[in-house]
């Protein structure tokens, strides 16, 4: 990922943390030089060495930032992810942004991995939603790719996606396609939220793109794979937890859509140690 | 909160998810009105409701947001939050941003009490740490108070919080504290981390105001607080999970701190339905 | 268009544009009211009146702005566009500004209209490029929609185009496309640039999106076309000015898409007079 | 013109460009390294070379950026501007940014060094106006002087010009003279839009610095420029098209202000290619 | 002086002063009505008051901000300036900030006036310099004028002024001014600091528009008001104290410039009082 | 003190000095190296190296910095503080702004040195208050350090300041620290100001950590110090000039804040030579 992409969140986390300075390191520690090693104390998949790296960069370019290992990776505890070399001061102040970034980002691959891997069987793959921590979402977008997810669109304006409110507000499903394409562009891709087999058939016969299969049984999910035979990509949606994950993926729809991967995450426990 | 804390987080925000603009939404509605509700679909402390209005606010002044319930209150399933008028675009465009706000908002309060109720009837107190989301600290650090925790310092500014590494860089514990005194000003507390019983004693003897047990047993624990006799505030700190908190709240101990309050976090479900 | 997409852009014009203050009028008038109307001097298709609203709204909320034109009718020499009532001060502060965004939209609307309507009787449509003004880029967009125009994509993230320098790296065509396709997710639409009927035909059978054919002869295109036979949308691209435009449109080309509706235009000539 | 002048302005038009990504660049390419040719395909005037640096430098450092023409310099189609050497998903992601700013800097530069050659036998200057695209006047100010002509005012503060609706709003030129003078300091000069000879009369009895013969006849400017005998420049403005400059010149003003330097401009065609 | 010129200072004024939240006033307060007024603690001349206004306005938009004196006007001790009704929460939160602005601002007022009074029988005029306090000179500027003094220059780009280092650089007084006429537009006015006679007689030879005469004694400064006769404006320069105020003016230069108006200001005595 | 402190701090500053750029010295000067000294004009205490380092960093990053003194030293009349050298013109372009910053930062050290050796052979400390510059407080705080002083609360946020109008608004100071205590974390000091030794002896019963004694007569401090005995810190405020500061000491009380430090305040004179 670009770094012009993440290094002014990195600045605002910094200027957060360090509020009008860091008063206890900058009081015990002058311009000694270190070594830090951030270590694993949990299994996991690692995400952001980049923007850690950045961290360590912004706070003193002298900070010297080695890695063993890359982003998508698997992480055992115990193992020595990177080591850090320069201004003790400047890889203190910087340690907990860091490690925020860190630990949130590997959390969000390693919950996308476990997901993934549970239907590696199948051709169905794992998507993710808008769903993300306001500011965040470059980040989060960019950790479920490398958990192996695949991202689903990633603002309002990148791709089209007709919802239950805006079938509503336009009276019917064809009329509300029908009004996005007067209005939008060719070069977007337009995806419809079916909640009925009904819904199913129209969106068909609109040619939409995509179709979303809204909080359906297995059974219904069947039925509409069947009835949009391969005319349009179809996402499952609608709080498909773990369990369930494989017996959606066996209807043969293309996508699932989890929320979780980046609402109900768990921040992989990381720490930073001087050597 | 003060607005002027969050405005431009939120802002922010907003820019993220608008990107070059609402394609479906605003092919879809022109000025129609419309009211929506946010209706919970989880039970939980509810946080962040002027968040969500800002949210709003800055989508399009016109938006009227009407309240049901205040920040703190436990919300049931099924329970409505809020009823919003007003321009049907601007609800639908602001909706997954104020959803996003609030869901990690109530997520965090709503942990944060689960922790406070289970050890209600001692004196310890809940309290967090900088484990935060990186740019959202001030919303989490006021979920916490809002789920009945007390917030520990906000930035490396605002306290000074001795750890093992300033404490191997200074060479001892007293020697880290001399110099914190010799560099920060009078309105400044001074924290310790100890991680066994003689660097305990070595705090009492310096003074400090705040003592954290890093990593002790239940039992040690108890020794430390026997030893600190009152002359300091105790805080207990690592790893300690739900069910070992009122063990460690038994010992004396005045406060726990909880990573995993903005670290494990669960956005509770919420949504938001035109009607 | 929603206000937050251009409110700052507004700002920074303005600050532009006043410096330290404006010496003259704030020399000359105190608090004043007056009335002023903007009016066309030019024919032409009217484009911006929002974003001209916004800077009187900037610099004095008390300006009152009343339009008797919409976006996209066509005005004509002495035609009264707007009545600004309020402090002159304010109106003489924002003046500039305010043409200065309405002349160039408006320009870039009467341009896209002139090529729209030269291929009105076909099934062609006019659209946009990346070769906008740096920082302008919304606005000029929205001004290309105004004129008649469908937009191209938006910026290097909301769609894939291959081009040449991409082909040339990747090896092949082929291969391009391959790696897009584990790269990027499926909200995404592929557009590769072809210069040749060769690569034309690889890009068929890739199953693209979106062929664009690159500064091809006529008779070319028709073969082109013939060889896509619908199965992906054709756009015609290369330096194809006005007078060439129905013979291309003729051939069946879905999109000619224009670099000179953003770059070779001509701001329409509008004035402010105080009444 | 200083580095600090532009920075941000590159860093916007990049982030607009941006967007969450380069989509195809990103796929197609890894680490590769690269050249690449900044190629003229037209005749014109150079403008803008340290821009178009920028832009790369800020995509990436680790481009090298070499030219063989400044500013100011004539360029033919075929020649090569420019040669970059480097990362090629680097220098594929600043291209269109770069040109952007470097054609429509050209642009202008080649427009007006026109209109200074078409007089450059007499010793009238040509001069700008404040209609340039906002947020970019600095850049089209640079252009403009690289063309061979003299600045006007840069914004509303460093200079004091009297128009028609000064006047109208305090009585009398003699009294919006009399109120600058009251008002502002010595460092700032003063100009007066005279559109009748009355109003010049008036304007050389209040000692002004700079009269402007607003939209009059060349005769009528032969009379002005009599009537002032020197004791003020003279500028001539008001729609004087290519034709008339000449003829406009050679009645002895001063300077002669053209809009159509910044509102007519035409991109100057350049190219980057892979080599 | 108009808002878009200081609500951003004023933003990050209440930014710098807020961090995380007011505690105290947060704690103790909720939504309490109050009055408060501003009183003077000493004589002066009253600055700012727009700016006191603004702080207010974005603490919180409900607080009525009444004046019972204008900007300009002598204070005395004891009198009241203003007067705030609103929420007490707001008016707590925002008294230090505005006072901050309006006690700097009076204080500059007040000295500026001192010197103005000391020589109000000559013509010559007392000016400012660039040695303001960084971010806030557009605010300290404006309070000289309000003081009676003018404006000299208000940064490095809207007047040459062509200093010692300047004239080395180029060689001589001659060749500088010479090259500033090449490079600078016609708006531009050329002040040249001269140190001896000689630099003075050829400072006049290259009719420049204003001469500074830098750190000369009152007869010299005699001999260089003769030697100009006019034909330039004349700034006395170089720690003039209010002593020699008036002796220099006896001299018959146009101006003064008196560094000390803005480094070795006094912050007027206010203070703000629930009522 | 961590240059992210102060970074934007200095390039807003520059920006303002800039405008739209050094005429002069860009119409005198092309690339040109050269050398300059800082030199002092008058005897002080040196603040603020740091951050005349970052102005020339910023203008140019080819500018060498060398400095012969320390912040904290005290420089006398005639001593060369720094050395630059690199290109004359980023050399000037920087000055006024280096200068700016290191004047007034020098400025108030010495001014704080001088009250910290006045009562240097006693326990008290001089301390500094929120009467700083709007947006310069990071810089004035850290000139206190420097000068000797010990800094007071950066902000609202990181201590509670107990003032006359919260104990209104309270009812009493006893319910004001009462409401304190519900409100805030145990990370956070809380100081009450008292007028009256009725109100130093509620705020002792209360267990506050600091007590100011506002406005007290010498006579009366001495009995509020007996009162409190050590059971709070005792700090003395308001108006304590010069003369009567040793007075003051004499009493016990652990601190005097004056607000002069930073309101009184004097530039030191500087000034830069090319050499």
């Amino acid at each position: 990922m670009h770094r012009l992409l993440y290094k002014d969140i990195v600045a605002r986390a910094l200027a957060e943390d360090l509020g009008f300075g860091d008063l206890t390191t900058s009081s015990i520690f002058d311009a000694e030089e270190g070594e830090a090693v951030i270590v694993a104390k949990e299994r996991g998949v690692l995400a952001g060495l980049m923007v850690a790296k950045e961290v360590f960069a912004q706070v003193n370019e002298q900070i010297d930032f080695l890695t063993f290992f890359q982003d998508g990776e698997i992480i055992q505890t115990g193992n020595c992810i990177a080591r850090l070399k320069g201004p003790v001061k400047g890889i203190l102040m910087g340690e907990r942004v860091a490690l925020n970034f860190l630990q949130r980002m590997s959390g969000i691959a390693t919950t996308t991995r476990a997901a993934v891997d549970s239907i590696r069987h199948t051709g169905t793959k794992i998507t993710d939603t808008r769903k993300t921590t306001p500011g965040l979402r470059i980040l989060e977008k960019y950790a479920v790719r490398i958990g192996g997810g695949v991202n689903h669109r990633f603002n309002l304006a990148d791709m089209v996606l007709i919802k239950d409110n805006h079938i509503k507000g336009a009276g019917s499903l064809t009329e509300a396609v029908f009004r996005v394409r007067q209005h939008c562009g060719f070069t977007v891709k337009i995806e419809v939220e079916a909640a009925t087999l009904e819904q199913v058939r129209e969106a068909v016969d609109c040619g939409v793109d995509i179709i979303m299969l809204d909080n359906m049984t297995t059974n219904r999910m069947v039925e509409a794979v069947k009835l949009i035979e391969g005319s349009a990509l179809v996402e499952a949606s609608g709080g498909i937890t773990g369990e369930r994950l494989s017996e959606v993926a066996a209807t043969g729809v293309d996508l699932i859509s989890l929320g979780y991967l980046t609402t109900a995450r768990h921040a992989l426990d990381l720490s930073l140690q001087l050597v």
